[in-house]
């Protein structure tokens, strides 16, 4: 398998014999095992896989060209028996994910450990064809649900109403999970960029900010639209969300291969600056989507990575006034050499019901 | 608040200053937030809760006698400040959640660092009437949602729809989140204690194993049934099921404060054993549930925790045969001084439709 053996050419340089993989999303992207309980070892010449009894018959399908162990002790026992057995003398380890205490138990194995910074990490952040048809698929659910959804965004219902009705959608869409609970956020909630939906009604004049994914095979999406409820005067949600949708259009026309992603930020925050909204776009412009809906590339101010091709990622800019309301729209795109394939196809402009 | 006061009174014992509190569901135990990203840092005298931009208002509405801090740079940085101003020389970290590359950047602040295990959760293992009233009502809405699917269970319908639907009965429930993907499992695939629900239409003969759990004010609940689809020949299948009723009944009758977890386990166990089925029981026979569907105590033979009054776990036995099908039943325990309060109000008589 390509992946396996790409993993395979790292051990060298990173001075290790073996690489113990425990985030399930990394164990997933090397092994195609959708269970929840697995580590990996791998080194040069072999591959073992290590789960429990309750996963015997959905390794036996998904998991192929591994050593199958079950695990019947303690897990740092046995992974002190593999290392034993095929000669790892330095194990690497995913310093994100063993915790403390983990990590502790296995100071007491005598293996020497080598914490590794990013190493699936790096492979999964640049996306292969079938990753993105995947990626597709998944944009493909979550808008088809959103046109079916809005039908029933009217003065009246209640937040909690729309988003239960969304996430139904998703699933009937397919979805076997989703990334996170649907965001429906309105009037003075929609200025909080992470509103839990509540029992509030629709009213005239609300802004009202959806933020909602699907899945496909594992892989996410992730969209935001703000739509507006009709009022007498409306020209200061108006000039909220052309703000907004420019700096987004902005950030999106930004992307390229080679681009830093804090200037993709920088696209769209120093529009919401000059607008006189800098201290209302509290959050960053965008994060990388696929077996994790928040994943790398991280598109902030804070961050320096740069932008490669078959990147795929969210733009998502926003502001946000306390006690009035807030507008966002996230767009994903695919970064191209030259400029960006925008994922997302659901309309821009603003939506007034 | 007690439960702030109850983690005061461990930080001499603990040797530390203050304690570095991660764990998300540690935090809205001690604290009622609800969201996704925050810390908490507890001294004696001082209680500091800090989170991002996004959170402001959420942290307003429930975050009560907390110094409000929103994070303006990174994480270690603000630590470092925090004790610096509140005197916090030794900082206590939870063990189970600092990942090995925080402890390393913790490292950094050159503020003394102690590990601490089970600290919240200690607290948390044992519930309080308020939590065990939101169990009963968790365990209630996961009971109405299964009397409503009931009916809809029958040959030719597939396990991914009615895995589907009781999501969606959860969801009308009022459930805001699921404690994991409903689990229909039927006919050979019941043989998977953690099978993922397939597009397999339910067959005569087939036992259908349903493993589900509601949510209410955070608390989860967790049960299981198995039915049974009219065959003209379903001996073996009886002869299953009702060794495993035998084994829980056992189970359950075990509780009660004192006893050890280990005891519970044994008397399911050793009753599959002599009824030949041993090695067809692969898992432990339960786990505490409240903010988690997986938390202490761990009902299993390799744990030896030792129950107290007001514990509240599942006991789950079964009996898998690869190729055949697999029995589990589940119901929820309240532990009491002299025997267990059954949460699960479900009848357990084989159902056979």
């Amino acid at each position: 398998m390509q992946r396996k053996t790409l993993l395979r050419k790292k051990l060298s340089k990173l001075e290790v014999d073996g690489i113990l993989i425990t985030d399930l999303n990394n164990i997933r992207y090397i092994s195609g095992f959708t269970g929840t309980s697995a580590y990996i070892l791998l080194t040069k010449k072999h591959a073992v896989f290590v789960s429990d009894f309750r996963y015997r018959e959905q390794i036996q399908s998904e998991v192929k060209n591994y050593t199958v162990i079950i695990e019947h002790t303690e897990r740092t026992k046995e992974i002190k028996e593999i290392c034993k057995k095929y000669g790892i003398k330095t194990l690497g380890f995913e310093d994100h994910n063993v915790t403390y205490d983990f990590y502790n138990k296995l100071l007491k194995t005598k293996i020497r450990l080598k914490p590794l910074t990013n190493t699936v990490g790096s492979l999964r952040i640049v996306k292969s064809p079938e990753e993105i048809s995947f990626i597709k698929e998944s944009v493909k659910r979550a808008e088809s649900a959103f046109r079916k959804l809005q039908p029933l965004i009217k003065a009246g219902t209640t937040e909690q109403k729309l988003a239960m009705k969304m996430e139904e959608l998703l699933r009937a869409e397919g979805c076997k999970m989703l990334p996170f609970g649907v965001i429906v956020a309105s009037g003075s909630m929609s200025a909080l960029p992470h509103a839990q939906p509540t029992t509030r009604r629709l009213q005239k004049g609300d802004l009202i900010v959806i933020d909602w994914g699907a899945e496909y095979k594992g892989y996410f999406s992730d969209m935001t639209r703000t739509l507006l409820l009709k009022n007498r005067n409306i020209s200061r949600q108006r000039e909220l969300y052309y703000n907004v949708l420019e700096a987004q259009k902005k950030a999106v026309k930004s992307v390229r291969a080679g681009i830093k992603s804090a200037e993709i930020d920088a696209a769209a925050r120093d529009y919401i600056d000059q607008k006189g909204y800098g201290d209302f776009f509290g959050h960053g412009t965008g994060h990388g989507v696929g077996l994790e809906v928040h994943e790398k590339p991280i598109v902030s101010w804070r961050n320096k990575e740069t932008i490669k091709e078959n990147m795929v990622f969210t733009v998502e800019p926003g502001i946000y006034i306390p006690g009035f309301g807030g507008v966002r729209i996230e767009d994903m795109v695919l970064a191209g050499k030259k400029e960006a394939e925008v994922l997302t196809s659901l309309p821009k402009k603003l939506k007034i019901i």
